[in-house]
């Protein structure tokens, strides 16, 4: 029995909100899972440390909110890397999880048991978040959806934060039909939320309203040898899916990569939760401890000559938008198994995220989806990443890499006589 | 004799330079003073501090360049507060400036010696920067026009940072139209400077391109008495220029002012120049190394929270944008004596502050125009502020109120046949 649920409902109460909810809405009835660093009312919000158990929210966070007021049913809280610091889903004091495909396999995290519970079939939703890969990883992990919309799209406000105003709430699904009404109901510019962002009333400048170049890395990936021949089938599809495929350097991401947990931003998970780490308990993961009590020591000026190098390598990075649509990468380098990550609990973290922690700093939008079996069995995933504000067009290049609907096109302004006409 | 000048160019560079320049060059022989804190090629950067007289910079930085391509003639460079950090002019080992139009009064900083050169008529244009108000409070405290551009927009390269990604390249000039070309050239997306910002190609939505509604604070502010008097002509004046007068609540932005030098923004001053601090010399400005040795000690999380109460503030700020165009304030609450700044170097310099701190960190553009003098003689100065992105039509609005012409209309797309057919 996997440690999914730090909190299940009471199944007279699911039912009875099921009732309640409106038969026309969008999300009638649909229950759903929620990562518990996000606050439902009347709950307790621990974000995996069990000290917080005793504290109930007073109101639920503004995305499951807007999820119920769509009509959406939440079922209960789900397990997590504890602080949503980590991406193997094993930091956590309510036990580790493990991949829905294999018990001696890590389900990712940090939103573990969200993802868990989609792929294993007990909800077709849920609520997730991703500061450095926290719903993506889980997602390829256990062969399902994990959309990472554009950061600021979806209101944080009720979510403890990992690092503030880079954290987004995501949602976890086993298609990309499945997130579409959940994205539609929870993307709202929250004036209570500083970190919020309207969606532009058109697509950015440069931003194809449908994507058909993607780019893929131009030298070899330090990928696990089952991921390395899945990368390679994936790759081969996506040929035989869009117009180009180009081969861009992406160095400069790899590199942005690496500023969120050997950077400064540490620094900022201490100013979000540093003083819940004391004192030292059996409430606390011992690995997570100890990560975010380094940030307590990172000096200021520090932090600016971070934000400085990030700004630069935004800049360079940047250089590859012009000629594709999206870059395609797998998401994780490698699926370690439980004993490798006690062997190594820093080490084997740090290599996860290499291909995911860049996508909030550099204001990224993704969306990790399955891309098959490796040659042992396990799910495989990859993800696709666009521009802020790509969201929509990015949503329908994952639905057609999975065989699934893509919305109806765009009609350019003025056409419609034309069209009647034509 | 002002201190005014760092480094004066020889006559015959000038006259040789003047000869070089394309007649039909929309700066055609205009000369130029720039502060010491940007690139002029084969000559040092001092920033005041002597130390780096002995440095040639190899290259003119990108906002020189980009005036001399337009045909303008750089004649020197001049004094400023040490490493941009100061309001006073008075903290430079090159010597304090004054007023031009008092010897008793500070000229206002950190672009003390561009601000002088205009105003007493030796050069029409000369190149400040302003990160807390540097290019707008010695503008206001020598009767000229000072121009601080949404950040971004004028490149930041070539330029010593006082705090890197909030520093604004500045023009400042005796008349609102003499700065227009100079902007006009100096406004360039700059690929190697990663805070650089290209102009969209509209106007954002919401800022009008004829501002109309102008609001002014709905309470008292901290003035001295000749200055409240001042400003309340100026408010006046302003009653029989703009369709609407509005009173709003400008608390939010006088929080965020006080973020710069009493938050962790300082640690970004000692990220960018520290190294420069020790030893200890004449070279050094006391009250400078004072104050910027104090970044050192900000924590790393403690300026993960101030970026997160930056966040909220410029969300509470925004709400007045859309009921006003722009918003005038004083540039300064008083005009400081030379002796005020010698008793009390941080108290005075601080309290200078109040009501030009804030507009980077909001993101804002600002103009700072003359109005009038006070009952006392000196100039008075007043500054129109507006959302990032709304340079043109707040200098078309600080131009109505100089009784400058402003810019033509703007011609809305399609109508070019509707105006003739009229």
């Amino acid at each position: 029995m996997q440690p999914l649920w730090t909190l299940r409902l009471e199944q007279t109460e699911v039912d009875a909100a099921t009732r309640r909810a409106d038969p026309a809405a969008p999300l009638a009835g649909v229950p759903f899972a929620i990562k518990d660093n996000i606050d439902l009312a009347g709950h307790p919000t621990t974000a995996a440390c069990p000290a917080l158990a005793d504290t109930r929210a007073k109101a639920s966070a503004t995305a499951v909110r807007l999820l119920v007021e769509a009509g959406a049913v939440p079922v209960g809280k789900t397990n997590m890397d504890q602080f949503a610091t980590g991406l193997v889903g094993t930091r956590s004091p309510y036990g580790a999880c493990h991949s829905v495909a294999s018990p001696a396999h890590i389900s990712g995290g940090s939103s573990s048991g969200s993802a868990i519970a989609v792929a294993s079939g007990l909800v077709p939703l849920a609520l997730g978040t991703d500061t450095a890969g926290s719903g993506r990883v889980p997602a390829a992990f256990n062969g399902i959806v994990g959309v990472k919309p554009t950061r600021g799209l979806v209101s944080t406000t009720g979510v403890l934060p990992a690092c503030a105003g880079v954290d987004c709430v995501t949602t976890l699904t086993r298609t990309v039909s499945a997130a579409r009404p959940a994205l539609a109901a929870l993307t709202w510019a929250d004036p209570d939320d500083p970190w919020s962002r309207p969606v532009p009333a058109r697509l950015p400048a440069g931003i194809a309203a449908r994507m058909r170049v993607v780019a893929v890395p131009d030298a070899p990936l330090d990928l696990d040898p089952e991921h390395r021949t899945a990368w390679a089938a994936a790759v081969d599809r996506l040929r035989g899916l869009v117009a180009h495929v180009v081969p861009v350097d992406i160095t400069p991401f790899l590199q942005a990569a690496t500023l969120l947990y050997e950077g400064p931003w540490v620094a900022a998970r201490y100013a979000a939760f540093g003083h819940l780490l004391e004192p030292d308990g059996p409430h606390l993961d011992p690995t997570v401890r100890q990560i975010v009590l380094r940030g307590r020591d990172i000096a200021g000026p520090d932090v600016f000559a971070g934000l400085e190098r990030l700004a630069t390598l935004r800049r360079t990075s940047e250089a590859v938008w012009p000629d594709v649509d999206a870059l395609l990468l797998p998401v994780t380098p490698g699926h370690p198994r439980l004993a490798d990550v006690a062997a190594d609990p820093l080490g084997v973290n740090a290599r996860l995220g290499q291909f995911t922690n860049f996508a909030n700093l550099l204001d990224l939008c993704a969306v990790a989806v399955p891309a098959g079996e490796r040659p042992d069995g396990l799910p495989f995933g990859v993800q696709f990443i666009a521009p802020a504000f790509a969201d929509a067009p990015l949503l329908d290049l994952a639905a057609t890499w999975c065989g699934e609907p893509v919305s109806p096109p765009p009609v350019p302004p003025g056409s419609t006589l034309l069209a009647v006409a034509g």
